[in-house]
């Protein structure tokens, strides 16, 4: 058995962590206390958290930056502002779906209440965008202005997706286009920006930005959709046998509208029961009878794909420096957790 | 009778309008229909709304680029930028406070939904971004990078403001000055931003430009503080008897703040019992018998007077220019709705 590799961003990570807190500190410090600490608690900062975010998208704007030769150290604000809206998104997703736990505890909402929570996500947001009006010292004007064009053509990608998902829950029959719309707004569009910005940041052209925009969008697509595999098929991943976690939330993910659309005793099963520890387990069978795994996966290794082309096109004069970013790729998409 | 003349900033509303919906249509042209729809109705643009927003906070701003002789046209996406900004708020304070109708009509939240209402919060917070990042078409690039940290400094004192508000309801004692950095980032921020972020564009010093945001803020106080004596004498305000319209919610403001403080009749009254018909009656002949009226209004005049100082200042070198803004303390204070 070899050992994985430790993904290539992992270097970036103890000093996108510094980055965030001093970030939080020097801008809340005149903040009240309560709402200070309402922050740093999501964040895993204080309350004996155990397990924090991945900090996965700060990490990838600063691989590119790294992979275009400049110094990522400089493009530290962009990091800390993606980090900061992609948190965000979590405290107000947290309080629609009414999700209770996260990384092991109490949820914002669950403990502050609702109006608090909404606050201190907007707070949240809103250092989003300090993050990138700090930018203006070591980088040109016109870079903040592209930045703050591209990081709020995202929010509102990211609203736009929330609204379809929250729209799904209560319709019937949901379409692929119309699920890959609601990702490609509330996962994919990040992740395209988390790439952009490093490519403005990295002084590439426009054509170049918008292809690792691509290459970031795309790979986007293949995560959201490995997590649905994640959410049903869970560690077990590799076998293809469903340990069926997410079932029970009855969210309509790829695997499950695939099955809906193939199969008519999954859909009549599910539209009757998927809450009771029964109607789960017959929900099982009847999923692993349809071909839903081997779907999911074909979308996942097609959007990978796609994101392999763009990144090559965008470093065309460059492949190697491309490299690090290649194995991205495979780290994001065939993970475990 | 003499009529009172129209307030100085009037004749940007109609231009304001179109610039919001034209901002408004462009940028939600690709999204889901229901959230166009959602933020459309919240704005009074559809569903048959007889009464919209007043849009003061737009008209402050290219009324202070008007009196800096510039042109208040190009300066037209930082107006709409903080007209979307004041709706957000109140798009999530309507969610955070319970309010069930805004000019008449039922609230976001209580039509779609408390999920929904959020995101689109979330969604008008991004359109005041997106709008700032439109300025860099007719303004140096060094313009967008200040006026991002302006916007995204004022949303921070908006959330904390919002914060101790809602902390203050469940506080005992809120002290004067406890409620007036509440207001001072709820409500005074947002006008300090206006007048700074007009002062930016009318290319006036750095100096000007923070005395100009002070005009803003202390016209915030007084206006919030007028706000507090309309909630509570209405439309009697002149003959300073009591409506008491503002007792039912139970909202600490100034006005109630003051008499708890020198009054320990209205004091146990108030703790006693603020919902009750006979409970209202009381507290209205209790509040009478303070000199709360009279206070609430001497401060309206400090800050007023303060206003009018760093307006002077700030207008020094040409007084004339100025006059049109020092009207707007009069119309914006002495308003009787």
């Amino acid at each position: 058995m070899t050992a994985t590799p430790d993904p290539v961003y992992m270097r970036f990570l103890p000093a996108i962590e510094d980055a965030l807190r001093e970030h939080w500190g020097s801008h809340l410090d005149s903040a009240p206390e309560a709402l200070r600490h309402m922050v740093a608690y999501h964040m895993g900062w204080e309350d004996n958290a155990t397990i924090r975010g991945k900090r996965i998208r700060p990490a990838l704007v600063l691989s590119v930056v790294d992979a275009c030769g400049k110094d990522w150290v400089a493009a530290m604000p962009a990091a800390v502002a993606v980090e900061w809206l992609h948190n965000f998104s979590l405290i107000h997703d947290d309080i629609q779906d009414q999700s209770e736990l996260r990384h092991g505890r109490e949820t914002l909402w669950k403990r502050w209440g609702i109006p608090q929570a909404i606050n201190t996500g907007d707070t949240v947001f809103t250092l989003a965008f300090l993050a990138l009006a700090n930018l203006g010292k070591n980088h040109p004007d016109g870079v903040v202005s592209q930045l703050v064009s591209t990081l709020s053509g995202t929010c509102l990608r990211l609203t736009e997706g929330q609204h379809l998902d929250l729209l799904f829950e209560s319709q019937t029959d949901v379409s692929e286009m119309e699920y890959l719309r609601m990702i490609g707004g509330k996962t994919a569009a990040l992740l395209g920006c988390c790439m952009k910005m490093g490519a403005i940041l990295g002084h590439r052209s426009v054509k170049q930005q918008l292809l690792l925009e691509k290459f970031g969008s795309e790979l986007g697509l293949a995560f959201q959709i490995q997590d649905d595999c994640l959410g049903l098929w869970g560690s077990e991943i590799k076998t293809g046998k469903s340990t069926g976690s997410d079932l029970t939330t009855g969210k309509k993910t790829l695997p499950i509208l695939y099955a809906m659309s193939t199969s008519g005793p999954f859909k009549s099963a599910w539209q009757t029961d998927h809450s009771s520890p029964g109607g789960i387990q017959s929900l099982l069978v009847l999923l692993g009878e349809t071909n839903s795994y081997a779907y999911a996966k074909s979308l996942i290794q097609k959007y990978s794909d796609y994101a392999r082309i763009a990144l090559k096109e965008a470093f065309r004069d460059d492949p190697t420096a491309s490299q690090p970013l290649e194995a991205l790729i495979t780290q994001l998409v065939d993970r475990e957790a």
